[in-house]
């Protein structure tokens, strides 16, 4: 298969990498790395990055942040941003990859913990994570014949304990190999509409 | 208790209203009609709401739309308008309300039942439903002391056959009584993070 991977130079998407790429091409999406760069905030780059790659079979990705603050100190400004990078961009990556994509392709998109098992700081991740499950359950549905779309829901990751370990006390930390092994349960698959626990 | 009730002349608004007024004293906020008028997609909006009705107890809200349409047919700015209604309309009450809110007072917030039992055309729908879950899920551990907050997620309400019914093929109908029923439960009883299904 010919794999997009978006957000491919994070820990979720260098874990997808490492299992996706022992056996099939994987195009790698980046901001500022990458063998494509792209910002998917923008919609109009989204289309670009998908002109230049051409056909492909698959759509993974692992991009998108949000806004870590207290709940007291989040604002409409703070909980929008989050919305429209980790939700929007990864929804606008299905838009219009559903008018490009191969028979019997998929869309694998990344959520997180915090919307079934919150942390201090975390509302705008539990919020984006919560609707990304609401949209893939919604647009499964709709999917162009044979078309599957799922989304990866992972802890966190062992290599991001560095980064993000202390706003997850006690939370179980995840291996990049289950978590890249779930992206290929969703790619490789052929399961349509789910939220795929890893933890 | 005095309550806060926005979106109060929707079905859902009116059913709460039904069941809340008869033990409490119910200000009913709306756009258009109310004992108050306030548009929520507006921050400042909000604020001059809670200016104006002063000390309260608890908050309901049932208001905010999103658009039906085909997911082909959807775009960034259909389903971010659905986000800014439903969700930050709700989200933006809460924010600004717990500054306000009396100790042991509640926040109710309405979501609906496409995220876990979609529709077609109901993707923007799925999307925001999944947001406020995972959002109250979030808030429920940053809440201030004593203070709650739930989502009740109703399928479609008897009352709205008319104008939905359409749309929700198969779909089992709950009458408003049953809604109603399900914001005493969050306002006067004390379950806390929780999103209470209705259908």
């Amino acid at each position: 298969m010919k794999i997009i991977l978006v957000g491919a130079s994070g820990d979720v998407g260098q874990a997808a990498f490492a299992e996706l790429s022992k056996r099939h091409e994987v195009v790698r999406v980046g901001r500022t790395t990458g063998d494509v760069r792209a910002d998917i905030s923008d919609p109009c780059a989204i289309e670009a990055m998908y002109e230049k790659v051409g056909a492909f079979d698959a759509l993974v990705s692992a991009a998108g942040h949000v806004h870590f603050a207290p709940l007291a100190e989040q604002t409409d400004a703070s909980l929008k941003m989050g919305f429209e990078s980790k939700v929007m961009g990864q929804v606008n990556l299905v838009l219009e990859g559903m008018k490009r994509l191969a028979d019997k392709g998929s869309f694998t998109l990344t959520s997180g913990v915090l919307d079934r098992d919150p942390v201090v700081a975390g509302t705008g991740a539990a919020l984006a994570n919560g609707a990304l499950a609401g949209f893939v359950k919604g647009a499964a549905i709709e999917m162009p014949p044979g078309v599957r779309i799922n989304v990866v829901s992972p802890g966190l990751l062992d290599v991001s304990e560095r980064r993000y370990g202390a706003l997850f006390p006690g939370h179980e930390r995840v291996s990049s190999e289950r978590v890249g092994r779930a992206f290929a349960k969703c790619v490789e698959g052929a399961i349509n509409g789910q939220v795929v626990i890893v933890e």
